[in-house]
C-alpha cells in the first residue's frame, strides 16, 4: 500500500497536477482500518516509503516519523462517509482550480468528460466564517458529503472545494490520480468551450448515458 | 502495415494529441481488404506491434488475441465510404475538441488552415437520441458521411463531432496523424485570433485558393 | 552566498521564468553589508559563480569583472527599504507580466494566493514622464516602496510595476525565486477564473485569514 | 554562413516556434551577393548543412541540389529593399500567427516589447486578390516593404502578414530568430493583458523611449 502510495504521489508532478508540493495523495486500507498519506511539506523529489504516514480513522498517527499532511481531516472525512473509495487525491492543479475559484460546477459539455462523470463536476458552497475558523480540514471534508447528498459519489468522483481546489477519489490511489488528470482536461476544454461558443447548452442526456455506461455498470463493453 | 500502424499511434502522445488511452489510430491494407487498429484500453507506453488488431471491413476480427478499439464501427464507415483513404485517427486533442463541444465549424481564418483544408473544419450535427441509443459507433460514421455529402472528403480530411472530439483521415496512418496535429493547431489559433478581434471575417478566397492549390493538386509546386 | 545566487539565478529557467535574459536574482549578505547579483546580458546557460557581481549598497562594485544588472539600482532601494529581506527576483514571467501591463492588481480569489500573500498583490500606479527620464531604475525602487507605504512587504512578498513586470523578494534568494513561481501561478489562475465567472468577488476575508495565517506568524500549523 | 543559417533553422523547433516545416530562415552573404536558405519541405530533424541552398539576388540557385523554399522570394524581396539586414525568419508561430489572422497590430503594452520594438509591431494589409494571383511570395515581400514606407525597419524588425504569419529579420540569421521569440513572447502577453483589462492603452511614450533607447542607438547602456 505504501509503495502504491509512494507511486502515486510522485504521479502529481509528472502529470503537472502540482506546483512544489501542492497536493497530496493516501490510500485506505480496509483491513486495517488506516490510511497512508503523504507527510506534510515535503518535496515530491525527496519523497521516499519512509517518509509516509500511517494514520487510523480517528486521525492518530500509527506509523511514521513526520507529521501527515494537514489535509489529513479532509481525507479521513471522506473515507468515513463515502463507501468503497480507496484513494484520495487533492491538487491545485491550476484549470480545476480556475473553476472552484469562480465557484462553478463543470457543467458536462462532451464525451470526454461523460466518460467519466455521469453529469457534472459540482463546486461546493462556499464555508461560513465559523466553519472555517472552527475545524477547517475537518469542515471541508463535511461540506464536501453535503455537495454528494443526492449524487452518488462513485458516479462523479471529484468534487470543487469553493475558493480553493479539487479533490478526487477512486477505487485505490493510482484511480484516484487518474480522475484528478481527468480533471483538469475537461476542466480546461470547458473553459474554452464557452469562450467559442458563450451557449454552449449541456450535452444530451442520452449521449452522457451512452458514454459513461458504456465504461461503467453492468452493462459495460466499452475498454473491455 | 502493423508497424506504420504501431508506429502512428505512439505519435500521438508525441504530439500531445492524447491524454491516456483517448485515441486511435488505423489503416487500411487493400490488398487483403482489412484494417489494422489499436485495441480497446492498451495505454500507449505498453504498445507493441503483437497487440494490434486486425479486422475485416464487416468488423469480424482476422488476427489478434485483443478487442480492437471500441471505435472501429465509426473507422471502418469512414473506409467504405472515403475512396482513397489508408489511415484514419481518432483523438481528443484539447482544442479541436473544445470546438466540438462547441457545435461549431473551424472556420479557415489564414493560410495555416488554407495550407491543409480547403475551408472551414464542419462539426457534424448532434446525433438523435435514436442515433446515439442505437449502433452508436457505427451512427457516428454515418453522420460524419452526411456532413461530408456535399464536400471533398480529401480536400477537407477531417470533421469534429458534435458534443464529442474530432476524426482525421489520410492516405495512411502517418498522414492522418499529421492532419490532426495540424488540426489542433488551427483550432487553438482560430481561438485566439477571435480573441483578438471578435469579428474576424474567413479570409478571402484568392488566399485560400492559392495556399490551398499550390500544395495540392495537379498544378501544385510547393514543397517540390 | 554566490553559490545560493546562482543557484537562485539557473531556477528561473528551469521553472520556465524567464525568455532569454529577461530576470536577474541577487542575495544580500547582511554581515558585509553587500549585494549578490546577476551581471548584465550573460545567458542562463552560460552563468557561472565568477560571472556574478558584488556590489555595495551604494551600488559600487566590490568583486567580478562583469557589470551587474541594468536593474542593481531597484534592488537597492528594495534592500534598503524593506527590513528582514535576503532575495530579490526579478522575471518578465508572462501571465504576472500581462497583469502588470494591464495595470492592475491580481486580487485574492481562492488559497492558493492565500497561503503565499495575505491579499492582493499590487500594481504600482505608472511612473510620471520625470521618473522615467530621470534614474530610472532607482525610480522603480521608489515607486515599489511607495505602493508598500501602508502595506506589510513581508505579508505580500510581490508587486507588479505598472507597463513592466513583476519583483519578488523573500528571507533569501531561494525563497524569492519560490515567490516568484507562486505569482506566475495565481496570475494564470486569476485570469482563468474571471474567464469562467466574470462576476467573481474577492476570497472572504475569514478563509484568507485562514490559509495565511496557518502558515505564517506564531500561530502556524501548517507544513510543520 | 551556411553553419549559421542552420543552427538558426535548427532553433526554430527548440524555441517551439514552428509545427513540422512551417518556417523557414535565411542569411545573406553580402560580399557574394547571395543568401542561404532552407530547401523546401525537408523536416527539420533531417536538415543538414549539405541541404541549404544558395540563391542569388534574383533566385537562381547558385548551389544546392534541393530546391530553395517557396518563400524565398519573399525573403529576396526584404534583403533588396531593407538595408543592414543580414538574416530573415519566417514562422507560423501560434499566437503572433493569431494576431496576422485577426489583422491586427500588435500595439506596445509594456517594456518587454520596448526593449525589441520601438512601437508596435504593424499587420500588413490585406493583399488584392491580383497580388495574390500574381507572383504571390514577391508580392508578398512588396506588401511587406509598403507597410514600412514610413517606419524604421530596424527599429522594428518584424512584421505580421495579413491572414497568413510573421516575418522577422536582423543582422544575422541568429539575430533574426531571437526577434522571433520575443515577437511571439509579446503577442502571448498582449492578448492576455487585453483579456485582464480590455481598455488597456498603449504604453506612455517616456517608457517606450526610456526602455527601447536604453538597449539601442548611441546612447545605449543596457546589457553592456
Amino acid at each position: 500500500m505504501k509503495e502504491q502510495v509512494l507511486e502515486a504521489n510522485l504521479a502529481l508532478p509528472k502529470h503537472k497536477l502540482v506546483t512544489f508540493t501542492w497536493g497530496n495523495v493516501s490510500g485506505y486500507c480496509e483491513e486495517e482500518g488506516v490510511i497512508v498519506i503523504k507527510p506534510s511539506g515535503v518535496p515530491y523529489k525527496d519523497l521516499t516509503v519512509e517518509d509516509l504516514v500511517v494514520v487510523d480513522l480517528e486521525g492518530n498517527v500509527v506509523e511514521g516519523n513526520k507529521n501527515p499532511s494537514s489535509d489529513t481531516p479532509t481525507h479521513l472525512m471522506l473515507y468515513k462517509s463515502f463507501p468503497n473509495i480507496g484513494g484520495v487525491v487533492h491538487t491545485h492543479s491550476p484549470w480545476a482550480t480556475s473553476w472552484a475559484q469562480a465557484g462553478r460546477d463543470i457543467p458536462a459539455l462532451g464525451t470526454t468528460q461523460a466518460d467519466y462523470f455521469y453529469g457534472s463536476v459540482p463546486c461546493t458552497r462556499k464555508m461560513t466564517d465559523d466553519e472555517v475558523k472552527g475545524s477547517y480540514e475537518l469542515e471541508t471534508g463535511k461540506v464536501i458529503i453535503e455537495t454528494f447528498e443526492n449524487r452518488d459519489h462513485l458516479a462523479v468522483p471529484s468534487v470543487l472545494v469553493h475558493s480553493h481546489a479539487p479533490f478526487n477519489w477512486g477505487k485505490d490511489p493510482q484511480d484516484a490520480v487518474h480522475q484528478a488528470v481527468v480533471l483538469e482536461e475537461v476542466a480546461k476544454m470547458a473553459l474554452h468551450t464557452y469562450q467559442i461558443n458563450p451557449e454552449t447548452p449541456v450535452m444530451q442526456q442520452s449521449l452522457l448515458d451512452k458514454h459513461y455506461l458504456r465504461k461503467h455498470g453492468k452493462h459495460a463493453y466499452y475498454g473491455q
